[in-house]
């Protein structure tokens, strides 16, 4: 007995089915192969009743059965694994200098991985988002060359993005209030699969809680630099979005209140004196703008050769971002924080200011294995997420429709 | 279509049954009085299962048939509402200067509402545990006199709260490791209802999505002052815990690097600037301890007669109790942070200047109506959460078991 529960279950009393046609196939995606037998016994939901949903996955192609029998007991009986074959979630995440899509099977293969260089800033909103189309509408292509049904696509930007896919604000972009979702919608046709749009670091959060090496840890955060900072959130094993799905602002979080100017104009927020362009400024000399990976690369190269400047930027930087993840550790309380997109290859130099920092800082005791940990993902992990959403999204019983 | 999904459910294999349970009594509780065959039409549940659970529940006499029927087309069909006439949920609150203990049948009629002075601070860990006791079971000795079967009693503590019951760290009443649920089960003679242990605001947060003015609104937090600082969140619907039961611990979160020193060690925390304490410690010019409530009783008389020195205290306590309600409106984005506890009273003279610090720190696009408000519930908050805590796990499934 612990004082642990999880309050009522988020019952919509309209999908019954669909929650325990979830149930079903996340048994599978996890247990298989197994029979009809085992589903019954270890959902608790009757013997006709797993029978009619794997009926229906079966007949959506969400999953096969195979020749294997299990001897036990009784008569043997025919096992169930994902089929999945012929599908594909997506997604596509919108850097400032460039594109990234990724394209996965249900059982989360690789089908494509693509990125482009790209001209966020500068351009127009409106050619921006030809840009976009274009790449999906090329791996869409490809896709459809593989014989794949398109589950979805989710686009993932580093900004503060609405319920109905309006990027409100990007500043990494110089958007405001950009209908990405429709736009998106309109030039692939209005398909027939779900668009959506979200933020990166959303996303990227989506990416290790599935694939990444602390998957299915309920409570991760993950904190990420574009040029700006931002987190995201899972919390009891559900991505935290908030009332208006912009959880995860931590960048204009006030560090250093005598340090160097944000660009929100008040002075020291995390942004500015942890962001990966405060550091290339400080330590390039240079605003940073277009490309900011081989910025980055030049700051790890002068970090290798133990140059002073670099080294007391880097670790300065991890003391600030010590302090913001010590918000997160605080307020949400997760297994560990993850440090993504630029922070990773920074990571070496970073990190040890900036774990004793959040040791500092965290006020519980903290649980076995916390504290700050480098992605493992890298820079495709807000793409990655964007096809886990998708299939998030299905295995929540939002099955694709069935083939004509 | 929106950008909105919740993710897999949470689906507890083992609990197919119980989840169903609590959809139907979930249905139930807010449409009764209703039919089996309006569960099943709205559920989605197939008629023999609602018949099933039905009968179940009306066994646990959680729910019961009414006389009354409906007359539309087709026979006449008996209605079922909530039973619950037989059970009671308890809540009890430890403060530091008192016990709150409130008892809820569960339709959340008040069967009992008692508050007792308490030595919080002072006393040693095992004398406040017999006192908690104590009042436990005069409130139990009530109900049984009622006629009541207890369905749980959750215990609130203002301090770090671990998933086993044990109050690691509650400063304000200087306990460290104190192993409170299992020193209630022992001193209640190992109850048949489960006891449990979590920290106050937790529950406040419970009590304010259950009861509250935004009751069923999903993303809530609530600010509130014991001595110290703490909040409660309420994300996607449910209570954000964190990964060791510990979040909301936004207490030393450094709002003034140059303020004064805080218990912590650190200068400038949230609860060294806008907690009732130091506000007490400000004004009064003495260690607030033992009754917190007389002292800001007096602070409110001051504020009213417009003195200068306590307006502009309370002024300034709202501009930092701000800057702390943005964190959690920037990371966690509910539709609102609900000021609680002793900060209730108060809040004529600080909810202006908090909400004017909010809204400038806030980075997101506010929904509609967001931003501070004070609690509608007052000091009972955290104990008529500990019986929405206890409602909250039958609703989830954890039925009672039968009479005898």
């Amino acid at each position: 007995m612990t004082t642990t529960y999880t309050g009522p279950a988020p019952a919509d009393f309209t999908d019954v089915r669909a929650t325990n046609l979830a149930v079903v196939l996340d048994y599978v995606r996890t247990n298989a192969p197994c029979s009809r037998a085992d589903i019954a016994a270890s959902t608790g939901l009757n013997k006709a009743t797993v029978s009619s949903l794997v009926g229906e996955l079966i007949e959506r192609r969400l999953l096969r059965e195979t020749g294997m029998t299990e001897r036990r007991i009784g008569r043997p009986a025919t096992m169930i694994v994902l089929d999945g074959a012929p599908y594909a979630a997506i997604g596509l995440d919108v850097g400032t200098d460039q594109l990234t899509v990724i394209a996965v099977d249900l059982g989360g293969e690789h089908l494509l991985a693509w990125r482009r260089a790209f001209t966020g800033r500068g351009a127009t909103p409106g050619r921006s988002v030809a840009a976009i189309a274009a790449l999906a509408r090329r791996a869409l292509g490809r896709l459809a060359d593989q014989g794949r049904q398109v589950l979805g696509l989710t686009v993932g930007v580093g900004g503060l993005v609405d319920p109905d896919g309006v990027v409100r604000i990007a500043t990494g972009l110089d958007w405001r209030d950009v209908p990405l979702r429709d736009s998106l919608v309109r030039a692939l046709g209005a398909p027939d699969y779900p668009v959506t749009v979200d933020n990166s670091a959303n996303l990227a959060v989506l990416a290790e809680h599935r694939y990444g090496p602390y998957a299915g840890t309920p409570d991760l955060a993950y904190l990420t630099s574009g040029p700006g900072v931002s987190a995201g959130i899972v919390a009891g094993g559900r991505l935290l979005r908030g009332a208006g799905g912009y959880a995860g602002e931590i960048g204009h979080f006030v560090v250093d209140p005598g340090g160097p100017e944000c660009s929100c104009g008040r002075r020291g927020c995390l942004e500015a004196v942890a962001g990966v362009g405060a550091l290339i400024r400080r330590l390039a000399g240079t605003e940073p703008a277009g490309d900011l990976e081989p910025e980055v690369a030049g700051i790890v190269r002068r970090a290798r050769a133990q140059e002073p400047k670099t080294l007391a930027a880097l670790h300065e930087a991890g003391r600030h971002l010590g302090h913001g993840a010590s918000l997160l550790a605080n307020l949400v309380n997760p297994s560990v924080v993850i440090l993504g997109g630029h922070y990773v290859p920074l990571a070496p130099w970073i990190l040890p200011t900036a774990g004793e920092a959040l040791d500092t800082l965290v006020v519980a005791p903290q649980p076995p294995g916390a504290g700050l940990v480098a992605s493992a993902l890298g820079h495709d992990a807000a793409a990655v997420g964007g096809a886990a959403a998708v299939l998030d999204a299905v295995e929540a019983g939002r099955l694709p429709l069935p083939t004509a």
